[in-house]
C-alpha cells in the first residue's frame, strides 16, 4: 500500500534553481532541515523526509521574460499528516502558496490516505440507478430565479422544468435559508411538484435543495431536508471547505446523492502563476470528499474555462483513483440543445447536460425547453444530426431551440 | 441600522463596457432579471435588487492590451442572505469569480450583518490582558522543527524560545495529530516548560496549540486543548473555511485566543486578475470571524506581499468595523532582530514581532535569540539607534545578531 501523497506544483521564475528550489520544498515542508542534521538523527528522521521526484524546466524558446517554469513533483510522506484533505492541503501547500509565483497543479494521493475516504456514496452509477436511466446522458435543469419569490412561485416553476423531462433539478446556489421559501417547505412543495409531473411524464427525478446554514447545523438541515421528502443536495463545498463535504457524504443519515456546487472556484484555478488547478480543485479533490455530482463551468458559454482544463475536470471524475466510485461531470452554463452533439462528443455519454437559460428562455415555453434538450440528447445518440432530427414529426420543440439558438458543429 | 452588503470588484477587459456588466453583476447575483419584469413585480421585487454603486474605469495610458480595468462597487441587500460569511462570499463571488478576469478586492458588511458577528473575543487588548504586556509590541516565535520530533525535544526547544523572553510561542502550522507528540500530551509538556521558564523570567506566556482534526471534532479537540491547559490555539482557517472559525471563536467552553494560520492564502490574493484581495482575505473577513491574532506574509522576508497590501491587511485588523474588537497584525517570515525598528516604524507598536530562524538561528542560541529581540524591541521604543543599543552593556545578544544579520534601516 503506497505511503506517499505526490504534488505536483508549476512554479514560474526567471532566474531560480529549480532544482535546487525542489529540495528546499520538499525538505522545508517536511522535516524542516536536513544537511546539518547528524547521521543518527537521519536515519530516525528519514522516514518524514520529502523527496523530489522530477524536475521539469521549461525554458521559453524566446527566453521572454516570465514564461519561464519549472513542474516540480513532491512526494510527501503521509506519516507527517492526519487523514484529512485540510492536514493535506496545508502540508503541501499552505505556506508555500505564498511563496512568490507557484500553482498547485496536481495531488497523487496514496492508497493508504484514500483509504480513510468512502468518496461518493452513489456516484454516476448510484445516480443513474437512482434515476433507473442507464443508457443516455442525464439532463438536469436549474430554476430561472428564486430570490424573492415565494413557495407558489418556485412550485410552478419546478413543475414546468419537471414536465420538460429533466432528471435532475437544482436550487440556484445563492438560495439560502429565507422565510419566503424555507428549506423544508420548499423541499414538500417542490417533490409534490415532482410527483404530480411524474404521473404526466413516467420518468424519475432529484431535486437537489441548497444545503446552507452554519456549518455545524449542515448534517442536521441535511437530515430535516431528506426528512422532508429531498432526494438529493446542492452544496458549495468551497465556502465551506472540503473536509465538511467529507463529513455530509460520509453521514449514513444523509442518504442522498450531493451534488457540488462549484462557488468561489474562480478564486483558484484561472490564474497560470497561482491557486490550484481545476481538475484537482473541481475533479480529484471534490471526488474524494464525496460529491456524487460535480458542476463545473463548460467550455461553451459565459463563464469559460478552455476545454483543455474541462476535460481534465471530467478525467479526473470518471478516471479510476484507488477504490472510489466515479463521480458524475456537470458542465455547466451558456447550454443550449444545439450543444449537445457537441457535449456527447466531448464528454461522452456519462455526462449531465444541464441548463438554464436553454431551458426557460425556449419559445414555446419551459417544458418545451426539456423537450428540446431531450430530442438533441436522443438524436445525438443515435447518430442523427440535429437538423434532420429537428425536422421530424414531434420534434418541434428541438426545431424552435435550434431557430432560436443555432447548433455549434460537433 | 444599514442593510446592505458592498462589495468591491476589480474587472480586467480590453472591451467591456463596464457599466453594462457592472449592471448585469447586480441583476444577476440578485433577483436574476430585472427590464422584463412587470410593474408589479418590480415593486415587490425592488427589495431584493442589488445596486451600482460606482464604477471607475482606468484606462491604460499608452492603450497597453491586458491593462485596462475598472473599480465596480455593488450593494447587495442583506435580505437575500443569511447571517454567513460562506453565504455572503457565494453570493457576491460564487458564480462570479468564474466570469472572466475578476477579483474581489474588498467587502463592506452592513451593520445588519455584522451584528451576527461577536469577532474577536479576546481581540488585541484582551491578548495583552492576559500577558499583562501594554507598553510594547508583543513577541512570538515559532519551533525550529516539529515533524518527526518527540515530546522531550519539542519541550526542550519550547524551554529554550521561552528563556528568550517570548510572550507567544505557536506551533507550526504542518504539526497535526500524531502518535509522536499528541495533541494533549504536546499541551501538557509545554506547558510544564512555560511554568519552568517563567520562574526564571517572571514572564507570562501564550502557547498556540496547533487545532486539527476533522472538522466536526475541532470544537471537541479545542476544549480538551483547553482542558490540558492549552491558553491559546493556532488554526488553519483557510483550509477548514470561515465559518468554522465564527463559530470555534463564539464556542463559550473555547476560552482562549486564537491565532489565525494564513495558510493556503496565496492560492488567493497574489494575482492581480483573480481571487480575493489580502486586505479581505487575511484582515477584515480573519477579523470578522473572530481571530484575536493574525499571521500574514511580512514585506521583509522571502514569502514576501508588497508593502502596501501588507499594511492594508494591518489597517483591516486595527480599523473601526461595527462592534468589533480589533486583531493583533503578525506579520511573519524573514523577520530578525535589525527589521525591528522598520517593523515599529510600519506597524507601530500594536503588533506581534514573529520570528522563527531570527531566534533558533541566533550564534549564541535560542535564548539569546529572543533577548535579542527583545532588546532591539526596548531600543526602538526609547528611540536609541540599533547600533548604540547593541554596544550598551548586557546587551551582547543584540549585538551579535546584528552582526549575523545586519540592520535594515527604518
Amino acid at each position: 500500500m503506497s505511503q506517499v501523497c505526490i504534488a505536483t506544483y508549476r512554479s514560474y521564475d526567471d532566474r531560480a534553481d529549480f532544482h535546487k528550489k525542489a529540495l528546499s520544498i520538499a525538505v522545508g515542508l517536511t522535516v524542516g532541515s536536513w544537511t546539518e542534521l547528524p547521521e543518527a538523527k537521519k536515519a530516525e528522521m528519514e522516514k518524514h523526509l520529502g523527496k523530489v521526484l522530477s524536475v521539469e524546466v521549461h525554458e521559453p524558446a524566446n527566453g521572454a521574460a516570465g514564461e519561464r517554469y519549472a513542474d516540480i513533483r513532491i512526494a510527501y510522506p503521509d506519516i507527517n499528516f492526519s487523514q484529512d484533505i485540510p492536514a493535506l492541503l496545508v502540508t503541501v501547500f499552505g505556506k508555500l502558496s505564498m511563496d512568490g509565483r507557484i500553482k498547485l497543479i496536481d495531488l497523487d494521493v496514496s492508497e493508504n490516505f484514500a483509504s480513510a475516504f468512502p468518496g461518493p456514496r452513489f456516484g454516476l452509477q448510484g445516480v443513474r440507478d437512482l434515476l433507473d436511466v442507464h443508457d443516455r446522458p442525464l439532463l438536469m435543469s436549474i430554476f430561472k430565479s428564486v430570490v424573492g419569490h415565494d413557495l407558489a412561485n418556485l412550485q410552478e416553476q419546478f413543475y414546468k422544468q419537471a414536465l420538460g423531462g429533466v432528471d435532475l433539478i437544482k436550487d440556484d446556489e445563492i438560495l439560502f435559508e429565507n422565510p419566503l421559501t424555507p428549506l423544508e417547505k420548499r423541499v414538500e412543495i417542490c417533490m409534490e411538484a415532482a410527483r404530480k409531473a411524474q404521473e404526466e411524464t413516467g420518468q424519475k427525478l432529484l431535486y437537489a435543495v441548497n444545503l446552507t446554514g452554519p456549518t455545524s447545523q449542515l448534517a442536521a438541515n441535511a437530515r430535516k431536508a431528506v426528512a422532508a421528502g429531498a432526494n438529493a443536495l446542492l452544496f458549495n463545498v468551497l465556502s465551506y471547505g472540503y473536509d465538511v463535504m467529507h463529513e455530509l457524504s460520509k453521514d449514513p443519515e444523509i442518504n442522498v446523492p450531493i451534488a457540488a456546487h462549484p462557488a468561489l472556484a474562480g478564486a483558484f484555478y484561472p490564474s497560470p502563476h497561482y491557486g490550484i488547478g481545476a481538475s484537482l480543485l473541481l475533479g480529484k479533490l471534490m471526488r474524494l470528499a464525496g460529491a456524487d455530482l460535480v458542476l463545473f463551468p463548460s467550455p461553451y458559454g459565459s463563464v469559460v474555462m478552455p476545454k483543455e482544463e474541462n476535460l481534465a475536470v471530467k478525467d479526473a471524475l470518471l478516471s479510476p483513483l484507488h477504490q472510489l466510485r466515479t463521480s458524475f461531470p456537470v458542465p455547466s452554463a451558456g447550454i443550449h440543445p444545439g450543444l449537445v452533439p457537441l457535449i456527447l462528443k466531448d464528454f461522452g455519454t456519462d455526462v449531465v447536460v444541464n441548463a438554464g437559460g436553454g431551458i426557460h428562455g425556449h419559445p414555446m415555453g419551459t417544458a418545451a425547453g426539456g423537450h428540446a434538450f431531450r430530442q438533441a440528447i436522443q438524436a445525438a445518440l443515435s447518430g442523427t444530426p440535429l437538423l434532420e432530427a429537428a425536422a421530424a414529426e414531434g420534434n418541434e420543440a428541438l426545431q424552435a431551440a435550434i431557430t432560436a439558438w443555432g447548433i455549434k458543429e460537433a
